[in-house]
């Protein structure tokens, strides 16, 4: 037997999971004070509601589950899609929106929508990149104004507060801008997509590694050139640069940039017009979260105001914003900004005593302390107590009616 | 788009993730406070792993993940296993008993480990059965003695009397009982899992279906009418009829009853001979609990003290009780016993309002509220206030400078 979880799976220790599950208490506590209610969605969707859902480069990453029964039917000629009816989902945006859609008429009309939960990705896996990982997500669907982001925005900004990351930075930017940007730069509305996803990658490969990125997509030399000239104007120029190029998400932006810059001090909101994110849904505001103790982001979403109708039909503005819960874990692990601390206690018997009384007696002091354990008291105590502190007790009893409590 | 989740899976709407959600904390709180040590594996497995695990019925109902990119090679012949590699784990005890042998260096000696979390059965749905739900899981792994036994049992009977279920009832039998029984009405140690399973059925196809399943199933008529008649003898004379039969099975229930019931006064134990449950792996005393409030068992489990072995070589007695969380949820709903009222608070702003100044009240008023949710006033704000209590806000404002604030 492999002892090991599958490659890219991970199983946790107890100290692991006590942090993990002590970081993920704080997010959705943070997330319910703000008004969110928490749901939750199957973990396993309809394979075809996965394809198609416009996902961008996850649908290519689907774990796909193989027909049961009569229903598997294999030939040399057989496509994955013919021998697998349902899949793992990918991320939580889209059994939302199937949620919403087919739960509507329950909802309130304007829904804060939270979840957390595993997500499933068949990626190379490398240095904190798995193939299954906790999404944690807000949501507000039906709210078509600024208001969403912002309330999505600082729900974020306090949780991750609350969890010790002070400074953090929001980059921002609009699709809709960068749509402007690049069909008046002379590429077609079709290309938009393809030419955005390679605008997205100065930070990694530079000016050069774009231009002969886009080169190599085919395109004309003398829009390329263009494009990347005005972002390097708008750039330096900053928002003010774009009113002309889209006033509508113009003043969106500067909107949500000022009510949140002048609601918290330490909160830097920067519009960043080279900042894409790569699904195909967005439509509107997009934006990520960065914080000078990763240089990934710790968080990002955007609007996804048609994605809802055209799973379903059923028309809906939506905005969200998901921690990368595991990236968020790391940077608590390292610079070890989350307490977790609990009050554990050792109560040792004998073989001697009344096992039934001792159990009584543990039952008692759980009214008091977070964990009790009972131990049976070995022949080298001395050694049993030294290894207590290890173990996470603070304390220790022998049992007797009335007790002594010592510090291990 | 197929807007429900596929079949046997679910969604959940607020108000029954709040529950769910309010149960699971109960249930985690009341296992750590006995001296358990969360714990986390992965929710997809080795195919292999899976079925090579002695799980029994189980083993048949795994979901398989297709095998990715040049692994994938479809011809005509293709078994499901040649096509898949992965699984969905269908328990917790086997995923457990992987991790131990893998991480045994790092735990306690005698580690008590709990573990909640989704498992997956490809099982013909039904009422109240679904394909993937949730176990709460506890397990002790190194202690050979019945006081694993009397721990797990102390732990669920605390759990589940917190929640509100009093009178529980638990009932108890030994493999090895079951076994020296079967064998010694004259079967084979071969038939003993298949008689055994047709001896479970009593309750639901009573004695004559228990015979007509057993002649069906080939074996001699003399032998089913004499395991039938002495078990029946059994359940007329108690515990006390089985001394002779394997003296350390009778030793060890006789401890963990008459220590229990010394210890809980409404918690009632009775032996019950013909207690089976399904998994092959189980090595000694087995257990399941039960309430007036549902006719089939709301937990089980018992002793597997040769599964880590058979899986990994490394040898460690186990022994584990796992509470059906979805039945539970079921009874917790019809009897209505988990209380969960958060206050809420609505603060309603008005379009002229300085959403600044209004997000920053919400943020002091989250202090003392569970939930707080903005809301922008409507023309119709009668309506949208004779709505709020529905919505489960008890509370509500008009921002100002000196809030009041009022009961919806």
């Amino acid at each position: 037997m492999r002892l090991l979880p599958p490659k890219g799976m991970r199983d946790f220790l107890p100290k692991e999971k006590q942090r993990r599950r002590k970081v993920l208490d704080i997010i959705l506590d943070e997330y319910k004070k703000s008004g969110f209610l928490e749901i939750e969605t199957s973990m396993i969707e309809n394979l075809e509601n996965l394809t198609k859902s416009n996902s961008g480069e996850n649908t290519k990453l689907i774990y796909k589950i193989l027909k049961r029964g009569d229903k598997f039917r294999p030939t040399e000629n057989s496509k994955e899609d013919d021998l697998a009816d349902l899949g793992l989902r990918f991320d939580l945006t889209l059994p939302l929106s199937r949620y919403y859609a087919n739960n509507k008429n329950e909802l309130p009309t304007v829904f804060r929508a939270l979840q957390t939960g595993y997500v499933f990705r068949a990626e190379r896996p490398g240095k904190g990149r798995f193939r299954s990982f906790m999404q944690c997500d807000v949501d507000i669907i039906g709210e078509e104004t600024y208001i969403a982001e912002v309330e999505l925005i600082s729900t974020i900004y306090r949780t991750l507060n609350r969890i010790g990351l002070k400074g953090q930075v929001i980059k921002l930017n609009d699709r809709r801008l960068l749509k402007a940007l690049i069909m008046s730069s002379g590429f077609s509305e079709d290309d938009f997509i393809s030419v955005a996803i390679s605008l997205d990658k100065f930070d990694k490969i530079g000016v050069e590694g774009v231009v002969a990125e886009l080169e190599s997509k085919g395109f004309v030399k003398e829009n390329i050139d263009k494009v990347i000239e005005r972002l390097s104007d708008i750039e330096k120029q900053g928002l003010s640069a774009v009113e002309s190029l889209d006033k509508e998400s113009y003043d969106n932006l500067n909107c949500i940039i000022s009510v949140l810059s002048s609601t918290y001090d330490d909160l830097k909101l920067e519009f960043d017009p080279s900042l894409v994110r790569g699904m195909g849904y967005y439509t509107g505001t997009i934006f990520e979260l960065y914080h000078e103790s990763s240089s990934g982001a710790i968080g990002g979403g955007g609007r996804y105001d048609n994605m809802i109708e055209h799973l379903s039909g059923v028309s809906a503005p939506a905005c969200g914003f998901s921690i990368g819960y595991e990236r968020l874990l790391g940077i608590v692990e390292e610079m070890n900004i989350v307490e977790v601390r609990d009050t554990n206690i050792a109560l040792f018997y004998s073989a001697d005593d009344d096992l039934s009384v001792v159990l009584r007696k543990a039952d008692e002091l759980r009214n008091t302390y977070d964990m009790v354990s009972i131990k049976l008291k070995k022949k080298k105590f001395g050694k049993q107590l030294s290894r207590l502190k290890g173990e996470g007790f603070d304390y220790f009893a022998e049992f007797a009616e009335e007790l002594e409590i010592k510090e291990s």
